[in-house]
């Protein structure tokens, strides 16, 4: 449990540097934040590995951020879900579990 | 009644061909979720017939999808309300719709 | 207190245009709406005195209006503080400050 909790939304590739920016920040401010960072549409392909920012989501994730995509969007774009990082979960539709994470309680921003 | 409601928020025309695909993969999801998407700024032309996309929201309206646009939008562009579909639902302010909305338990999604 | 509270989240400086629209549109609604306005990233240059749209904040300040910049921001791009209005609050991070304010019962909103 933490004392807030708050999605980050990507769905624009050229967002990616602002939004691991965002993270660290929130990480790095002392407050008990638990981070999710939801990815859709082509913003998916910034989780693959050797995409640009690709080594920084994984240090990310060993402190704790949740990092996950969208199946409608890897459909769409022909990545298989086992080709990213072990650690990202994989959701039926981006926008469902951005719906139901604002319901559970969840802030939402979008860099 | 639904389990849970959204607001999509569309203020850039060139969003709105994410946004309808986020709107028809909520559909599709399964899930019980009512759908909004209000447009303001430049993005209520989207709304106009003939506008890219155009063809895709009449569908979307008939599977329960409100469509709602800014008057004060209208306004600075010279759109007549008139010239919009009968089914979009036009309000005062789209900022004063979306803030009330969310204080209602509408999840925010800004694509 | 008001009815109703919004924070505006601006992190992109051609957003500044529309976000200050909006802000306007809000407080001319009637709706009794309590408005922030939080920069990050490169728009808290927006805050400036000399950038485009500084003429339209101060009296947006005057009616009210909450202007919020953030320190990590600020820092990574070498702006002193006291650079900024005086009406200007700086906050320690902008996107901790955005779930604060959600959690607080904020409507978010991100032109």
């Amino acid at each position: 449990m933490h004392s807030y909790y708050v999605v980050f939304h990507v769905d624009e590739n050229e967002r990616w540097g602002v939004t691991l920016t965002n993270v660290t920040n929130t990480l790095n401010s002392g407050d008990d934040i638990g981070i999710a960072v939801l990815a859709n549409s082509e913003a998916v392909r910034g989780l693959l590995p050797g995409a640009e920012g690709a080594a920084r989501i994984g240090p990310l994730s060993d402190r704790g951020v949740e990092f996950i995509a969208c199946r409608n969007a890897l459909r769409a774009l022909g990545i298989a879900p086992d080709s990213l990082p072990a650690f990202v979960m994989v959701v039926p539709s981006g926008v469902v579990e951005l719906v139901k994470r604002q319901a559970a309680g969840y802030a939402y921003i979008r860099p």
